[in-house]
């Protein structure tokens, strides 16, 4: 509790985009985020007043962070479970709890855990030795995908495998590896879900993500041409998945759907997720709001769209050179007055993930070329051709 | 210019609520607003990175302060002009400039100046003598308002004036008084208004405000009932007070409306004002990143609204005791999940605006009742009778 204010102290451990954009929702609620970057360089440090800076790997730092925290969350899933287990032993209430934390953590665990529910998943199989890996692409087609069970994000951690061979490597390096078929993608999908420890969920319209070398560079809300009740059966599956493992705060649900139209669960994320950017302006409630009143145990706020079509664009660091941001920024406002920026206060690098567009409007094919407009202008600095 | 980001600092002299929330707009645009706050207790300096303690009387304060900066700014015009003087002398941007400002710090200077523009105004006097008071009084009809041109706000330096003898008194002490006509009141409107030094202008739709006891109560947008030709009519009067006075940010135009749908100029503001509040989710672009947009020259992000109906009610301290702020927080979002809440970090106080509440819709009664019910959760801590 703040006493200047009455109101909870949140801290979220990870000093990146999601925590500097979960901390102006803070603002907003009579809050001031806690953040625990590892550089006063981060997003989030940049912009709070209230910035630790220490290593998550670091339970001493963890500790000490916790103190005079109401409740204590994260930006990203690298906090290793015997941590977070050690702090909820001192007392310290951290959402989601390590044991929900783990299926994001650990992709082995979540595809067992969700085979044990019954939820649709491409198959897979935990393996071991070459001959396991040899077994299953001969089992269900090659290519396969190999998927190291942990540290994976953005396309890393994630191989294409023609033959067993390239596994072998991957196993000598004592990655723990699944393997998984190659669904034949007709496009990908996600849903968010917000859940508190009272257990009330509340999910947003299912979204459309559009992925280039791995990287989602484009969402669109909601999902183009989902019929209403796959869409409804896909947020019951997210709701599900949020109350069976235990979430506490935004679970996102990636979903691939192949070209017969079955869905089935792609990766799990425990955290604002860059497939919920859009709900900023897009959505009544931010995931960002909306994950601050699911770990408060605060009513969850109205998950419904903002606009007919609201288009997500990542805007990723271009080549080296040319007009400089701030000048991109002008063009883009100059180009586009209704599209809304986000910065995330991080040095221009190519393909890095450096802010995002949002756009919202009535006709899909004219929102997704004003956000691409706007994204281009920051990355390349140019009209796009 | 951060050399960490390569954008822009801008640095707003005074830490209240509007340095708070145009932070919020701030983070997004990728930069992280400078606050020169009077106490590190002040709402902005609570969730600010880039804090400077110090008086907005001080020049040397403010110099320090404004070293870095790119632009600088005000959450509030108590800044004497001569130390906005000072500071452009030395080299800084300051916008508003001291020339524009002095309309707002002085409403003599105003209503002179406006009466040249052929502005449409009340019938006022500045008044020396108790004769003059008398005289004016007498020619336009008792009661008349009596105004100190200088240090007034949310009612304070204003007094209804039923005869001469009370403005004695005022003009006694060294008040410099103004006189004007009682307006007979059917309502009050206020349009905002965006300039940038380039020269664009962009205004937002035409609101209703509801006072209770000279304080603000209630933003209704659009305002309703106001015809389109009306409503263009006050939106141009506002553009050309903006231009004609060289305004540099945002400029709030508070309007009296008389029994016969006349309307006349109450108050300028040069900043973000809470007539504008509504914009950080009932617009396209909030008022708070419209005045960076302005101040540096970016260009102008769109003002049209995000819904049909939007409503502002403000948020004041309620008695002593009760249910802690947190508490009612909780029974509001049960209560209306859709409902934006902004708390601005401040100690409850009766009659204190310590935040504010904004609610969409479609339709006036209903969206209003939401607001309204809202709002008195977080100042009761009860259910409204």
């Amino acid at each position: 509790m703040d006493t200047r204010t009455g109101l909870p102290v949140v801290g979220m451990i990870g000093g990146g985009q999601l925590a500097r954009m979960t901390h102006q929702s803070a603002i907003a609620l009579g809050q001031s985020l806690r953040v625990l970057a590892t550089s006063p360089d981060d997003g989030a440090a940049l912009v709070a007043a209230d910035v630790h800076v220490g290593s998550h790997l670091d339970l001493a730092a963890l500790r000490d962070f916790a103190k005079g925290c109401d409740v204590v969350t994260f930006d990203h899933e690298h906090v290793p479970g015997e941590h977070i287990r050690a702090l909820a032993a001192d007392g310290v209430a951290v959402y989601p709890s390590a044991d929900a934390l783990q299926y994001a953590q650990n992709k082995r665990l979540m595809r067992e855990r969700l085979t044990a529910m019954g939820a649709p998943m491409p198959r897979w199989r935990p393996v071991n030795r070459i001959e396991d890996v040899r077994d299953f692409g001969d089992e269900v087609g090659w290519p396969i995908i190999g998927k190291a069970a942990t540290g994976g994000y953005d396309g890393k951690g994630v191989w294409v495998l023609t033959g067993p061979e390239p596994a072998a490597e991957l196993l000598a390096q004592g990655v723990e590896l699944i393997v998984e078929e190659k669904v034949t993608l007709d496009r990908e999908l996600a849903v968010q879900v917000a859940r508190s420890p009272f257990g009330q969920v509340a999910a947003y319209p299912v979204v459309e993500t559009v992925q280039e070398d791995g990287i989602c560079v484009e969402v669109l809300a909601p999902a183009p041409g989902l019929g209403e009740e796959q869409a409804a059966e896909i947020q019951q599956l997210g709701i599900r998945i949020a109350t069976e493992l235990g979430v506490v705060g935004m679970l996102a649900v990636e979903l691939f759907v192949d070209a017969d139209g079955r869905f089935s669960v792609n990766e799990l994320a425990m955290r604002p997720h860059n497939s919920g950017h859009w709900t900023i302006e897009g959505a009544r409630t931010s995931q960002f709001e909306q994950h601050l009143r699911a770990v408060l145990d605060y009513p969850m706020g109205d998950t419904s769209a903002a606009a007919p079509v609201v288009v997500m664009a990542n805007v990723l660091g271009g080549p080296d050179g040319g007009m400089p941001i701030d000048e991109r920024l002008h063009h883009l406002f100059a180009a586009e007055p209704g599209v809304k920026v986000h910065l995330y206060g991080k040095q221009v690098r190519p393909g890095r993930k450096i802010g995002h567009v949002t756009a919202l409007g009535h006709d899909l094919a004219q929102t997704r070329a004003r956000a691409a407009r706007a994204a281009h202008w920051l990355t390349y600095g140019e009209e796009p051709k």
